[in-house]
Order: structure tokens, then C-alpha cells, then sequence
């Protein structure tokens, strides 16, 4: 830290996104919820056809790539903001429906970038424990006194919420805004973007990292009524207009050209995850039923941080956290069925 | 506005960027200083080569991106840090090394958005009138009250200060971080980005959108000692860590493996803006000297928001600023010899 560092700043503990090797081939990588899957022949060639000269900014608008992704989630262009991947969305939305007087409200066991999403703008935060089944209780958060951020499914766990339960949540909540992170609802959860047009407090992000492909991308949208949305412009607005670069919105409007793609990969996921799930339930394994393209697994066999160091030094990353309440279990990613094979032959192997 | 967005941002005045029309083969496009150049076949086909898979996050650490640049500028990749566009830097210097009692300094006609991050960031700021002739007094930033951006060469209007003047301002300073923006260095102006060695206050931002072709790509960098580098490191990975997409950091190593073409582009503005500055003075436009890829220039014979409506009018776009002190300019991006012969055929049509 330089003494220049304002004093505001000085506590900022930043968030640490998992390993991300720069030799790609060395490890079976399970542990930042990727796609194993890249983008369709078609979704490329699309792309490919749709790249702005690089040498030209980009419409700061993104009026085509919006209404494409409007179009496909069923709401119209007003109603979304294109981001640099989900990140950007959670943290304006920090920025603007959060202040001294309006805390966040999110859970204890949660994306653990909402703290400091929080820390960064000098906000306060109130945590809520998920029950002792990691599961979030919709009662929790009724009449709340914030901001409320919800990941669902939940992140690590892999819990999902019933669209009537979040219902609930944002009709007792019309002082506040509830903001839905939906980074994983494509793999078995069911959206409550519709609600969009029934409560004006409903924010939800998506991100195309995930089931899209799309992580080195770098693509997300916020959806919303559009006084939501055009108070989340005004904010991106004041820090970086052109915030998307050409060759994502290409990307972007690729995916979304490709979507029978797009489908196929969820679906495989899901089978995997079904098969995965069986395999590590033989081997012992105990996890909550999992909505995401990761599954939360602990055994009492080992304890989470052995696992993980044994796994990674078989070339196999996972994800351990080193939060106590969790620290039983790993979370791993959804890859091909081959990997996961060799995931859980190795686990035999380790467990005996 | 919602009624939920915070009192905190109900006053904010987003930065208005140039217009990008999406209809781009209807103008002559000299509003917004990108390089009317491509870029080079050897960068493209190196860029291609480096694209990691697209389904994968990106190495955050951006190492092999930042040893690259590194080198080109003669410092160390720990000097470096790469972000989407030089306004992330910015953004990240306003919040990082101002608060309420650690204001902005900067010219009153710079950046326009410079008030903007200021705003965003919640900090007051301090402007500084040029002189009569457009140009910077560097007594007037000895021993500031605040941090201090300069861009240089300024925007709007294309002066340069000189090494010496910036490290007298550097040196008068030891309390407070001074902020060079080199946005537009590559085309005549002398960096200081060999101070960063001598003075712990120095912090120099740089973009790929004007001298390298890239500006739909979203790439820059800060630069400066390893303290204010890893500061602004503090607060990138508590916002956003994924911050530059593989795309981008692929193109960004092409344009660095091809510096020869990129220093031919150098070339060829400065010479097109020779011959641009010749016929506007031949027409009776007065211009401060420019060591920038645009020209600031007014005439006599016309108010500059009538001659950029009378310009678009005939498809050439350029760029007028609603602000009192200049609103008699235009700043006018240089393009390829042949779009500026264009340029001074239709002035000289328009002007009698």
C-alpha cells in the first residue's frame, strides 16, 4: 500500500477469484464454473460476421446486442443493460441502491463478492445464516431493511429458491430493491425475469460466463423496469461509457444467433451433473441437490482442504473456500462426462 | 430516476461521448479520435494465435499482456496494470487517491470527464483555468491541494507541456499523486513514463484506442511504481478482477508484436495533420499546435456549433463542445489524407 492510498480505501480486503492457470492444459479445471463446451461453429461464424472495425468504438448503447438479448428472455430493450460480465451489474447496483442509510442485505453463505462489493462503496451490510441445510429461508427476508442480494441458485451451494418464495420477498420488500443474480439459472432453475413487469423493485443479472461459454468474454446483462435500468446507465455512464468492447458484442450476438447451441449445452450439463451427483453419492459424498453447473460436496471421509490439495496435486482443481461453516466441502464445476469420470475415479482411488 | 436510486447519485451528470452512429459507412468519422487505420495482418494473425479459449475466465493477473507492454515502454511488469479502456484507470486513480479531504485538481478545459469521476467518486474537485492561448501554466500546479490529472497532450486541444514543466509539477508535489493521462502520446509528444523510476507520485495512464488501432478492443493501462500499481490493484479486485476479456488481451499482444506498423500509423497522422493544419490555416482557422491526432480549430467566419451542424449536414461528423470558454472550436479527429482533403474541400465550399 503507497501513502497515497486514501484512508477510505485503506481496509479494502479485494475479492479472490479462483485459480485460473495460465498453463490451461496442466489441470482438469473444476473450479470456476466454465463451460467445458466452446462456442458453436455458427455462433463463431456469426460473430465473426458481426465485428464492428476494432479501430471504431463501440455503440455506447449496444442497441443491437440489447435487443437480441432482450428478445430472447422475453422483454424488451429498454429493459436490460449490457455489462463487462455480471461483476459490473452487481457493483453498480451497489453503487446506486445502496448507501450509508440503506444497507445491503445478503446471505452469510453466498457469492462472496457481495461483502466487498459493499466494502468498496462504503456501504454497511446485514448477513443472514442459511438454515443448517445451507438452504436460504424466504421468511429471512421479508420487511427487510436494505438492498437485498440474492444469488439463485446460490452460490456455492448450488441451492435453488422457488420463484413464489422470491415473489414473496420482493412484494414485502417495495421500499427496497431485490436484486437476483441469476449467474446460473440456465441449468435447471426457473427464472423470475417475467416479474420484471409486475414489480418496479425487481433487479435481476445474468452473465454469459457460465452456460453461455463466455467467460473470457466477458459479458453480462441487468434486467428491469426501465427506471432501474436507466438509473444503472447513469451510473455506467459516470465511470465507463464504452464498457463492452466490439469483439464481446459479437461474441454475444453469436450466442444468442446459435441458441438450439446453446440449449444442448445445458442439457448435457445437466446429465452430467445427474451422473456426477450418483457417483459421488456411491463414493459417500453428501451435497444439497445442486440447480447450478457445480455441485457442493463434503465427505467424512476428509476434510475439505485435504481433498482439495490432494485432488490438485492429480492435476484436478476444485474449489475450496476457507469460510468455517463451509469448510467441509468443495465445490466442482460441471465439465465433460470424460472428466468427471476421472474425477471420480480419483476420488475412489483417495478415499479408498 | 427510480425512487430507489440513492439520494447519494440523484445529482449525477453522466459523461456524454461522442455520437457513434451504427449506421458507420454514412459519415466521414472525425469525431472521437480513433485511428482511421486497421489493424496490421502480422498483429491480427498474432492475436489469433494468443486467443485463449473463450470459455475460460481470464489469467487475472493479465501477466503475459503486462510483461509486453512493459517492455515496449522500458519498465517492469509490476509497473503495469492493464484495464478496459483508460477510463477504468481513471476511475480507479479518482478512487483510490482522492476523498473529501484529497480533492481532484485538473484544467477547466481537459477530460470532460474527469468532473464526472469526481462525482462518481463523491469528492469535490478544483479547476484550473487555462491561459488565454489554451495552454497549461504549470506554475499553477506547484504545490496543489489535491491530486492532480493533466492530460497530456490535453484534450480538447492538442497542447503539450514539456517534460520538465510536468516534473517540476511532480516534484513540487511529494504529497500528492499527479495523475499524466497520455491518451494521445504516440503522436509527437514526449512520456514521462521514465520519471515513474525517480518519483513514488507519479502515475501515467495510457489507452489502445488512438495510436493502436483499438479503441473498440477497450484496453489501457496505468503505469507507474509498484505501490500505486498495486493500490489500484487494490481496488480493480474489488470491483471487477476479470476486467479485460481474452479477446482483447489477445489483440492487445498482436498490436505489441507488430510495432512497426503501429509506429507507421504514428508517422502518417503526424504527416496528415500537417497538411490538414496547412489547409485550415490556408482558410482562415486559427489552432493552438497540436501533438495529438485531432486539431482544435476555429474560424472567424463561422460560430463552431453552426459549422459542426453545417459539417454533419454533409457527412462529416466532428466534435463540438457546449462550453462557454470554446465553444467557438471544433475538435477535429485526422483521418486519411484523402477524408481530410474532403474535410477542407467542404470547409472551403461552406466558408466562400
Amino acid at each position: 500500500m503507497s501513502k497515497y492510498l486514501s484512508q477510505t480505501r485503506a481496509n479494502l480486503t479485494p475479492y479472490v477469484p479462483g485459480e485460473q492457470p495460465v498453463d490451461i492444459e496442466r489441470y482438469i479445471k473444476l473450479n470456476t464454473n466454465e463451460s467445458p463446451f466452446r462456442l458453436s461453429k455458427a455462433a463463431l461464424a456469426y460473430a465473426f460476421a458481426s465485428l464492428r472495425p476494432l479501430q471504431l468504438y463501440p455503440d455506447p448503447e449496444y442497441g443491437e446486442l440489447r435487443r437480441a438479448f432482450a428478445e430472447s428472455i422475453g422483454v424488451s430493450a429498454d429493459e436490460v443493460m449490457a455489462v463487462n460480465g455480471s461483476d459490473e451489474a452487481l457493483y453498480l447496483a451497489f453503487s446506486a441502491f445502496c448507501d450509508e442509510k440503506t444497507p445491503a442485505v445478503f446471505a452469510d453463505i453466498t457469492y462472496g463478492f457481495y461483502p466487498v462489493f459493499a466494502d468498496m462503496c462504503r456501504i454497511p451490510y446485514e448477513t443472514i445464516p442459511l438454515t443448517d441445510d445451507l438452504q436460504i429461508n424466504p421468511e429471512d427476508y421479508l420487511d427487510a431493511k436494505g438492498t437485498i442480494f440474492i444469488a439463485n441458485p446460490n452460490a456455492p451451494t448450488g441451492v435453488l429458491l422457488g420463484v413464489s418464495d422470491i415473489e414473496r420477498i420482493i412484494e414485502s420488500n417495495p421500499e427496497n430493491v431485490v436484486v437476483i443474480d441469476e449467474a446460473y439459472i440456465d441449468f435447471g432453475g426457473e427464472t423470475v425475469v417475467p416479474l420484471i413487469r409486475k414489480y418496479d423493485n425487481l433487479l435481476v443479472t445474468r452473465t454469459f460466463s457460465k452456460s453461455r461459454s463466455l467467460a473470457g468474454a466477458r459479458l453480462g446483462f441487468a434486467i428491469g423496469c426501465t427506471e432501474l435500468i436507466a438509473d444503472l446507465n447513469t451510473l455506467r455512464n459516470s465511470i465507463n461509457p464504452y464498457n463492452v468492447n466490439n469483439a464481446t458484442v459479437a461474441y454475444g450476438l453469436g450466442s444468442l444467433a446459435d441458441d438450439d447451441a446453446f440449449r444442448d449445452n445445458c442439457t448435457a450439463i445437466e446429465e452430467t451433473r445427474a451422473f456426477t451427483v450418483d457417483g459421488l453419492k456411491t463414493l459417500g459424498f453428501e451435497m444439497p441437490d445442486s440447480y447450478a453447473n457445480f455441485v457442493f460436496a463434503r465427505t467424512p471421509k476428509m476434510a475439505g482442504g485435504e481433498l482439495y490439495h490432494a485432488l490438485k496435486e492429480r492435476g484436478i482443481l476444485v474449489r475450496h473456500f476457507d469460510n468455517e461453516r463451509i469448510c467441509d466441502y468443495n465445490r466442482i464445476s460441471i465439465g465433460t462426462p470424460e472428466q468427471m469420470q476421472t474425477l471420480l475415479d480419483t476420488l475412489k482411488e483417495l478415499l479408498g
